[in-house]
């Protein structure tokens, strides 16, 4: 019966009271047979389309949302494959608990200012999941979420810890037979991922620290005849030293400040720290130093190490420079300020490096990309070209081989004195922070715009963490 | 004899060896007079004409150098009047130790780019004289070298003590029988000079504490569900709190950080403060705090000069910062972060004000106008319009009135619980952090221009101090 299987728009074929002649009919037949067949393609596209998850995770930085945006607009283009663009709210933790903001929703301006907004639009959140046997009751969550919103794609923005879950999240189509694409796209201030030859938010944060040094130095300078003769930069990097080595990028042809960058690849020397500091300062009449906030002493321990931990159960630091300037003061009686540049540096989406934003949307892009030609378990990294002249290109990389893998800054970018890093690694920096990013400004300040952040209706039953 | 008088290039009406008929004898000799009355008014207009000295002093800007350019610029258009402008080696010390910076030397792209270079160029310096029967030695000292190098003018651009020091130079004139007309120009973030409607620097401080106060809210607003909960910026301002009171413009349509203002002016009341706190993070998730360095307990003690002690067990100096972070970990044990900008905000030119940037040179084009019109103990003031729409002129105003006066945040602009600003606070700071005024780039870092600092030649014996 035609009228069971016809779509709305032919219901009239099947109504009796319209008298057709008999050869019109054996066309309207054959019309509807066609109209038919294309229902049912059309009906079984949707069934082959599924919707995409997003979430951004860990620290965030200021292009981060500039790769979502690259990734919702890129989504529209592969029409037949993904459907809709849920992005969780406060990462992972809007899968869990089937909190799926539907981007759809928001206007194509709203996405596209995305790409001048810092901080983590959709949230973000720390939480690593544990490994499947030890904690199986999350994943088969996230499985029965992404059953529940016919998802198929799981774009996971984040940074090692992140790559992790995303690793194991790509593994569910084994373990727990849920077909998933599951695609990790780099972020990180830190710069530490491995294989990627930089990490997006780094160029920022670095370009913001560069800037800053120099512009502090030229202060310092100008006072240090009776005033203050050392600043302290304090900059972020737990564990690598990459955010403290660019502000080597600050040097011109008007000051070689910093004088001295603390690596925390670099065990703290006391004794030779405030002979170098007196040193500068003799010499040059004044001297900026740049301490990232994971240098650590002989011992080990964080100069400035507080009992706090994060939820990733990692130590929260704070305080290097307010520890260094009380040194300076005790040994060398000498004039200090200090200034802790903390979430300034990594939202400081003002200061943008452009070169970084390209590199955020690419990732952004390619995940895209990567998962509809149905790849699992990588992530779009940044290769850098051979040639003397800064290019780059994006290529697949799996996530085995980056998932808790740390890459410091390699001993042979300092210096040998261990107080500064040396041409190479200058080399390596100076592109990542070429060129700017302005966002659009209204009443003086960064203008953004108003998301809507609607989420889908939930299907499932609340979820207790 | 026309040969002890006449020009060099009359020498030839002299020369014996060149026989000239009478009638034109007569014609040469009326020629010869006229140029020698033309020679004696250009030597008496190089008596007339005077040098003038320009100083930087206190606490640079990221647009005292725009001051600078504008007025040797200016200054320029008065070759009657002015002669050369030197700049003093760090401020008024130059003048004392003869260390004058002949602006002439430096090319004018060098000059124009002063208008994007932070810090003192000529370096500034902490030095307030004192009175003239104090110590008339200083003075006696400033007026030597302004014979030795025929300095009719003295421009001084700092702040309070600044006006107070020019205050005192203006009276030489009288004193010291030393003609000097001295003109103070206003300069400083911390916006506490009096009868001018806003202080050049400070707008471009409060441009960068709001913009950075917006990017830090959206990246803590972002992690709040599962990390930070509380964030706390700390911004100069010892006894005005205008700075801190300009982090209220971060507000906009995406989020109403910062929630806590802390201000000098407002007696800090710890149980109210953790409280709000509470309050903020139950109703908002998260808690944006803005301090001022100057905050004070009931007791009219510095929160930052507490003795919380270092490692060493030494007193650790400054940080209202951290000082509130342990006071959240302790009574709320809430995750938080802290920031202290310190020079970072008064030296980042890269997110100047244009509105500042041009009252900056404004204050320098009429100091050199009010000199050569032969004022003295002037400076030029903003003087806000009285219409809708923001607009403004410079008046000079007499620097008796603005000498040691401090301006601070009136209470009028302070909310009724003292933890914010008002809507008056709002309509007044608005206008100041307007307009974008970017630096060029060079490799990624703002484009300095190396300026060539050359002395003019020492006169006189050494000074010391």
């Amino acid at each position: 019966d035609p009228e069971t299987i016809c779509p709305d728009s032919f219901k009239i074929c099947a109504n009796p009271a319209i008298k057709v002649p008999q050869t019109p009919r054996i066309c309207i037949l054959i019309l509807v047979i066609i109209r038919y067949l294309n229902f049912i393609q059309s009906i079984s596209g949707e069934i082959m389309k599924k919707n995409a998850f997003y979430a951004q995770s860990g620290g965030v930085t200021s292009v981060i949302n500039a790769t979502a945006a690259a990734l919702i607009l890129e989504a529209k283009k592969y029409k037949s494959k993904i459907g809709k663009v849920y992005a969780g709210r406060n990462g992972i933790l809007g899968a869990l608990k089937e909190e799926l903001i539907d981007t759809s929703k928001e206007s194509i301006t709203a996405i596209k200012s995305l790409k001048a907004r810092p901080g983590g639009a959709f949230g973000s959140c720390r939480l690593k999941l544990k490994d499947l046997e030890e904690n199986k009751r999350e994943y088969e969550r996230l499985v029965e979420v992404f059953k529940a919103h016919n998802i198929g794609y799981f774009f996971y923005n984040g940074g090692n810890d992140s790559a992790d879950t995303a690793y194991k999240v790509s593994q569910i189509s084994k373990t727990l037979d849920y077909p998933i694409k599951c695609i990790a796209i780099p972020k990180t201030v830190d710069n530490d991922l491995a294989i990627t030859d930089c990490c997006p938010g780094f160029g920022s944060a670095a370009k913001y620290i560069a800037t800053s040094t120099m512009e502090a130095s030229l202060d310092v300078e100008s006072m240090s005849e009776t005033s203050t003769k050392v600043f302290i930069l304090e900059v972020m990097g737990r564990n690598a030293g990459w955010m403290a080595a660019s502000s080597a990028l600050a040097k011109n042809s008007s000051t070689d400040a910093p004088h001295i960058i603390l690596l925390p690849e670099v065990t703290f020397n006391q004794q030779k720290f405030i002979s170098k500091v007196k040193n500068i300062v003799k010499t040059k009449g004044y001297c900026v130093i740049v301490a990232s906030e994971g240098v650590k002493n002989s011992k080990g321990n964080f100069l400035a190490e507080s009992d706090r931990k994060d939820a990733f159960g990692h130590t929260q630091l704070g305080g290097v420079a307010p520890y260094l300037s009380s040194l300076i003061n005790t040994k060398l009686k000498l004039k200090n300020h200090w200034a802790v540049s903390d979430y300034l540096q990594r939202s400081a989406r003002h200061i943008a490096s452009k070169t970084d934003l390209l590199h955020a949307e690419a990732v952004g892009i390619h995940a895209v990309r990567y998962a509809v030609k149905g790849m699992n378990g990588v992530m779009p990294v940044i290769v850098r070209g051979k040639g003397e002249k800064y290019t780059w290109s994006i290529e697949p990389a799996p996530l085995s081989k980056i998932a808790n893998v740390e890459k410091k800054l390699p001993k042979s970018f300092i210096s040998k004195d261990g107080f500064n890093v040396n041409a190479k690694a200058i080399k390596y920096l100076q592109p990542l922070i070429l060129g700017e990013a302005y966002p659009k400004f209204l009443n003086g300040i960064p203008k953004l715009e108003k998301l809507k952040l609607i989420e889908v209706k939930k299907k499932l039953p609340k979820w207790k963490i």
